[in-house]
């Protein structure tokens, strides 16, 4: 006779009922292990005896259940590892509750006018300026002590990552402290007099133009130059004679610059915004921090990137970004090529943040804190 | 008494036997119920359910295990959804086997010499090469079919992601079918007869001046100017007087462009290499087809990304490739903000595959596949 699905999810109860209880059962015997571990100095991962497991879980199942079953094992022994790890890996204090410094001397690459600019001025009303060609030097200034922060675009709604800082600060000492949004209202600018129809070339940096690609289609009289940065382009033609010149850049950017602004809204998302990092070179955590980022490599990305997250899912912290990146140059090897960068909810004052931080450290061979920051308004 | 290591663990392997045999049991129901569903026309997944069976084993459980339990339990349902799936989702067949097209014409971003051009040779030695001024011509002109094809750059080993393909990739209606990794191996190339040490301005793209940035600081008398692209740059050298002009660009193009090679090796990284798509209006899928390409949407990062990723492990599908970004802003609503580009291991032809991708147009707001492409050498 045919059960109705009532009585197969009757069922289905009483077989929670059954694994609930064996569960709690056997993370009662894990914190045992652990203990014991702790009291003989051993180390929770045992690699031999968790395959050995899977081994025989995959012999005991039919060949459609193998990799299911396979793979509610590995679950099971990780979730029991998160515990063994929380009962018995000490917490690393990082310091935090840093007071920002007065008047600070502030790297920013760019010139006058640059959001790079902007950003810096709503992180430091009252810092330093402090001009660089590149942002290598940006990071290179924080690093060095010549400049106390450095501020740095990472991301852009539109054009998306900036790959190279994402690198730089792979590869600089540094760390990220605070972060802030800064929306990017691209104007067409030109010298005074001068109408929209006159512009003949139009300059602005690379992500800037891709940002008003449609603008541009509009135009295709237009010949666009990429230029290194916006307010680079704005100062060329605020000093140049010609009249055929025209800019993409912010209205501050104009302003400063004395152009005027012959149309408005040339940028397909009016919503376009870019977030930068602020740099120091030692940790610094401010109150209200509540994002960590880290970089950490893993040797065979499916299954290692699946247990991963089970330490983020058990500890229930939230992931808000995840990129999978080739590991520098001067850390790939044969098993590791890939690494991860990652962003989550949380705070260095959390004891459970500390042990996951401290667990990345020792399981991982690359690892990264690049810091504990909070988002400026 | 305290019991010593092996006997907690032979407590353990008591409890796994019998959370094995459960587990068979609840999967051999489960299948049931999808059986019962099919049968009456009903959807798998049924929130409601699920909630309430995660509520009561959080309340069945001490307060350092609610996490943990709910966690497992989440799994236990989700590996059991994709044996309801497998059981029950008919697989959407895709076409595939197709012939690549005889002299086919190929859109490619740039001028002749570019790293571009030398990509689409590798894909198409026949092609009849047709050069755009931008990539989102080349996207233009494979979706409204005046070209046949389009190679696109979307990674650099170095310089990481080419964000503006990723994002036209989501724009256009188009299909990935092959890959293609052509190494960039950057010279400083000048007019014949012109020294290294007489080099005063130095052209490239930005993405090649990044890559030769340790040997643009090591020469900081060097002003370094961003051009639109390295062969445009080469040409412009060619085509001027001044013997002050250098650029950056590889062998084949200097030699296309008759300058000479002034320095050999300028990069930071001799391994330095571009991957590039091929891109058709329509689904193609050629014999060894071995990586797919999605974009999905998800409402909450951290707890859906985790049951995402159960589909691929559970199915033994290894991710290749993952990206959290910003989604595409017609798409964004309050709930859903981000997406995931995803490149995993599979074929269409499989079944699990198709299962797979059909589950997540059912299931996520937004989905994009983007093709089932191979790597050519």
């Amino acid at each position: 006779m045919e059960l109705d699905l009532g009585e197969i999810r009757k069922n289905i109860d009483a077989i929670d009922d059954q694994l609930l209880e064996l569960f709690k059962q056997r993370m009662g015997l894990t914190r045992k292990v652990a203990e014991y571990k702790a009291a003989h100095n051993m180390v929770v991962f045992q690699s031999e005896r968790e395959k050995a497991i899977i081994r025989s879980v995959r012999d005991r199942s039919p060949e459609e259940l193998k990799s299911s079953a396979e793979f509610l094992f590995t679950n099971i022994m990780d979730i029991s590892k998160c515990g063994q790890n929380n009962a018995i890996t000490p917490a690393v204090s990082i310091p935090h509750g840093t007071q920002i410094k007065h008047t600070p001397d502030v790297a920013v690459q760019g010139i006058e006018g640059a959001y790079g600019h902007a950003a810096a001025q709503k992180l430091f009303p009252d810092g330093r300026m402090n001009f660089r060609a590149s942002f290598a030097e940006v990071f290179e200034a924080v690093e060095n002590g010549s400049a106390d922060y450095g501020v740095i675009p990472v991301e852009n709604s539109t054009a998306g990552e900036v790959s190279v800082n994402m690198e730089l600060l792979e590869k600089h000492h540094v760390f990220v402290n605070r972060t802030v949004t800064v929306p990017c209202t691209h104007v067409l600018a030109a010298k005074h007099g001068v109408k929209e129809q006159d512009i003949r070339i139009l300059f602005g940096h690379e992500q800037a133009i891709r940002q008003c690609s449609e603008y541009a289609s509009s135009r295709p009289e237009l010949t666009i130059i990429p230029y290194a940065n916006n307010a680079m382009a704005a100062q060329m033609v605020a000093e140049n004679r010609s009249s055929e010149l025209g800019c993409i850049c912010s209205r501050e950017c104009a302003e400063m610059h004395g152009l005027d602004i012959v149309n408005p809204a040339i940028a397909a998302d009016p919503n376009n915004a870019t977030r930068f990092f602020c740099i120091s070179k030692e940790t610094e955590v401010y109150d209200g921090a509540d994002t960590i980022a880290v970089s950490v490599s893993l040797p065979h990305i499916s299954g290692s990137l699946y247990r991963m997250l089970t330490k983020f899912a058990v500890n229930e912290l939230d992931l808000t970004k995840i990129q999978s990146k080739p590991l520098p140059l001067e850390f790939r090897t044969e098993e590791d090529e890939f690494m991860f960068y990652l962003e989550f909810s949380g705070n260095v004052g959390q004891p459970v943040v500390l042990r996951l931080l401290n667990n990345f450290q020792t399981e991982y061979s690359y690892f990264r804190f690049h810091g504990n920051f909070l988002a400026v308004n």
